[in-house]
């Protein structure tokens, strides 16, 4: 239970940290070595009461010989020492859930990097913090080191917001990274990320979008005002990208990217898409991630920076324990829950009209192109450009091409057709173009 | 003089705006046409109770009929019934000082985009506010949209910082990449880009670099705990940039652009600079800015986005607005007076080593590069890389290279002796490197 008001103020701020792994221990470390410079913010700086780990004997570069150790983490919310838990355990269930809930239900403040938590609990642990007037603060959840909550629920809060798009997964943008780079195939790029440890042993959460849209989840409801609903989060990943889309992609003035978007009255999509190499977004190369927020007046915001890592998720985590420790409390996602719209409610408006490149595997002999341009016709797409890779007379080639803005299922529609053709030897392969980020 | 506490907590906050111009009207219209909007956050939402501007009678888009108006902008912060004053007249002296002192001593808070005035009045400004209890919040003060201070002072206050930079003027960063695009040279894009309204007619605050320097005096105060002083910056601008210069640096994989660079114990610099084409700030194109801060343990952080406009500032101006609606009102350096290092006495380390890039223009004839290279090795000068466009006997041609790093006075030495070689047609031009900002 945190302690009474008057005290609060001056004496430092009483910190438990749940797991020690790479992120929890550099807090630890944090704040044990840097104790001076976290006084310069706060004046009152921190002292950490407690921890849990699974080990106790390790030597993890912080000395614990003060500090009470537990080995069930739910034991450090019982405690009435404790002003703020650090969670730094995982998992949308179990332990962190139940710690969590207990911490927020007896006022205790929570510090997270957990978003697999928020995206799938945000509303119930909302309204516990609400109830009890803790804080539940997660900057460390999303893109690791970029203050991206921080700038979206504070920095930009005046706006209203039209897109919010991010490049959200580290292993996702440094594989894609490597195959357009080297043209190796998914697998081989996945396999050495899992050798040099950019990769986890089950990549899924990664590499099949589902951490990404976590995060998204949780940007979504600060950006539009609404309680956060990961159910209602359109997903795909990239293990479908072949290299050779990367150079046409090139060659047509784009690169490709797993993205996140979200806008207002839509389903938010974690795709893989084509982004204009003019713009910021398609800049941000290997493990980094980005944030790019576009809100009337401001215009468009990218930031980016390193989305992973001990030091960039500790200096998330620090900043929430900064602000809780200056009495900086704000509502977990923005605004008082009574204010947010029911994110399970939120109108679907469809997935929005939008640019497509496709590549189209042909047999080289006549006729084709003009199959293919008149099903184009019939659905009213219009082409942008054209590109067909060499010429193999009645052999395979590649035939790219991106269209105008079109609907998804029209698209869909016509790219069936196409299938249908006895010319075309595979299904085609199609991605959305994403237009309207950040230029210059 | 601002509210008793109770009332100030549900009462609309009591918003008087000196100045309606560009930035001032954009704020009120904002105020004004999305005030719904603006209670989500602040649930109290904001009234306009006063303006000065020269002329009652402009229409600038929102209804002035229930709002005070006086042609004398101090006379604001002679009522008692303004909570905050929106400082937008802008000079570093003169009306805005008068009103800015007097509100803070007041009590009334302060939000301002003046970034001349912080930088040569911030240490006795900062004493008012502290003394009072008033905010003075200066958001739209640097780098316009960007969330710049917010991020520095509160996202990423956990990190001690070893370096600041950024792209902080539009106006030349629009000037130098269209000089790189279409090899124009400076006289002629200026002219342009005046006709446009992309710079004043006079241009010196922004082409010498001055208005970029007001706010890296204000970033290193925040990044580095001290007290800004603007006589401590070393400045240079972008009159001397010849076009032809862009073309070698992208052959060698640079880019040129002005950069602001502040690190710890030394004195700031605003410099045209080569950056490695790989990094993020050398990525930021046309009228944009972008902000760069280093830190332990979060690496590195970049944030881009529009550094000007009516709609970019406004946004940041409301944002201070909001926090102050809110009470979360910060030392105006991001920590209490007592606790900044004195800004007119920090160390200077001189300027950092650092690689150069050189251009001369030299007589196409034997022995000219054994005379330079001689002159390098004497002073102990390595070269990274070299490049001689085309050959010309007995003609002038370009010489340039690139350098390891190298103490800037002895670099200096070298140019001179270069520059006394009968070999040697013009002053030699040479530009720092800036390496190891954010890569990928």
């Amino acid at each position: 239970m945190s302690s009474d008001k008057t005290e609060s103020h001056t004496a430092p701020l009483r910190v438990a940290i749940a797991g020690l792994g790479v992120v929890g221990g550099e807090v630890a470390r944090q704040l044990t070595h840097r104790a001076d410079a976290m006084k310069a913010p706060t004046v009152r700086g921190f002292e950490i009461v407690a921890v849990s780990a699974r080990s106790r004997d390790t030597d993890r570069g912080f000395d614990i010989s003060n500090i009470d150790w537990y080995e069930d983490a739910a034991a450090l919310a019982t405690r009435d020492d404790v002003d703020v838990i650090v969670e730094m355990i995982g998992g949308h269930d179990g332990v962190a859930l139940e710690l969590v809930k207990t911490s927020l239900s007896r006022g205790i403040h929570v510090v997270t990097a957990n978003k697999a938590l928020l995206a799938h609990n945000g509303t119930e642990l909302a309204r516990l913090a609400e109830e009890s007037g803790a804080a539940l603060m997660f900057e460390a959840a999303i893109a690791g080191g970029i203050p991206a909550v921080k700038a979206l629920r504070e920095g930009l809060v005046g706006n209203s917001f039209s897109r919010v798009s991010g490049i959200l997964n580290g292993t996702c943008n440094y594989i894609l990274t490597r195959m357009e780079r080297t043209g190796e195939a998914f697998g081989d790029v996945l396999a050495d990320a899992q050798a040099l440890g950019y990769a986890e042993a089950e990549p899924s959460l990664d590499v099949d979008g589902i951490d990404a849209a976590h995060k998204l989840t949780l940007l979504a409801a600060i950006a539009f005002g609404q309680t956060p609903d990961f159910d209602r989060v359109s997903i795909s990943g990239i293990r479908d990208v072949s290299a050779v889309d990367f150079a046409y992609a090139a060659q047509l003035g784009f690169r490709i990217k797993l993205v996140g978007v979200a806008e207002p009255g839509r389903m938010p999509r974690m795709q893989t898409c084509l982004l204009p190499i003019s713009t910021q977004l398609a800049k941000v190369d290997g493990v980094l991630n980005a944030v790019s927020y576009e809100g009337e007046p401001v215009g468009s915001i990218v930031l980016t920076g390193p989305g992973a890592g001990a030091g960039a998720t500790a200096s998330a985590v620090l900043a929430d324990l900064i602000d809780i420790a200056n009495d900086r409390i704000p509502p977990t996602f923005g605004r008082p829950l009574a204010q947010l719209s029911d994110g399970s409610k939120v109108e679907n408006g469809g997935d929005p009209d939008t640019p497509f490149y496709v590549r189209l595997m042909v047999v080289d002999q006549p006729g084709v192109l003009a199959d293919i341009t008149s099903i184009l016709q019939v659905h009213g797409i219009s082409v942008e450009s054209m590109l067909q890779q060499g010429r193999a007379p009645e052999d395979v080639v590649a035939l790219v091409l991106t269209t105008h803005e079109v609907a998804v299922d029209r698209m869909a529609k016509a790219l069936s057709e196409m299938e249908a053709l006895s010319s075309v030897q595979a299904p085609p392969i199609s991605m959305p173009i994403l237009v309207g980020d950040l230029e210059g």
